[in-house]
């Protein structure tokens, strides 16, 4: 059976990458370690490492999208929560015979260039679930 | 200055303690470790840890809290999120300084009857940012 290993990170939304940072860096003491743009995503994205873990700011980079949608909607503040897996294919597959709806069939590509996927927050008490596997 | 140690929890808003375990135990396969009610939060928790960090389900057990009333608006979902400092009176102190406004003067009493406070939402992008200390 596939494992949770950790959180991976929880996710910001945010309206901009930069005014934030007044807040996370300056006030909370975090540090922000890269940014990243993800294409596949249609996001930009600032890593700030919390020991294990990370609090990654993300961007829609595109008004198409669900994040887009999501601050036009409700606002900046927690878009996601995400675990690292030991076998992501193999949870998708797990979590799919339990019948766990799953946003996507196959994997996608997050930043890093790893493979992850969403549980549908219907399935998951309200919560919007990313699973990620580091290669 | 104080400092920010790890993610010690994220806590998501239930409804009741025991449904919602169908999927964070028997589908996602973490593992409860134990309950606690809160009467200083008049909340009742539900912990199931993830490596370094946990996963709290909280159920306010008043209906006047602001859980109460964040439940009865927005349903279920997550609610907050909780860093561990290492000295919660210094980075209380701290960010009071730089103007970022606590939900209390005083530390309150958590779960484990350690201190923490909460970082006023508005100054936190959107974000209700518990800071907790281990005694």
């Amino acid at each position: 059976m596939a494992k949770i290993l950790k959180i991976n990170h929880i996710a910001i939304a945010v309206n901009d990458l930069e005014s934030p940072l007044s807040f996370w860096q300056d006030k909370l003491g975090l540090s922000i370690e890269h940014t990243e743009n993800v294409p596949s995503e249609k996001t930009e994205v600032a890593f700030l490492p919390v020991s294990e873990s990370e609090i990654e700011l993300i961007h829609p980079t595109d008004d198409s999208t669900g994040l887009a949608k999501y601050l036009d909607k409700k606002g900046p503040g927690i878009h996601h929560i995400c675990f690292e897996v030991d076998n992501l294919i193999e949870m998708m597959s797990e979590l799919k015979e339990k019948g766990v709806r799953l946003l996507s069939d196959e994997p996608r590509i997050a930043a890093g260039g790893n493979q992850m996927c969403f549980i549908h927050p219907k399935d998951a008490g309200g919560v919007l679930i990313e699973l990620y596997e580091v290669k």
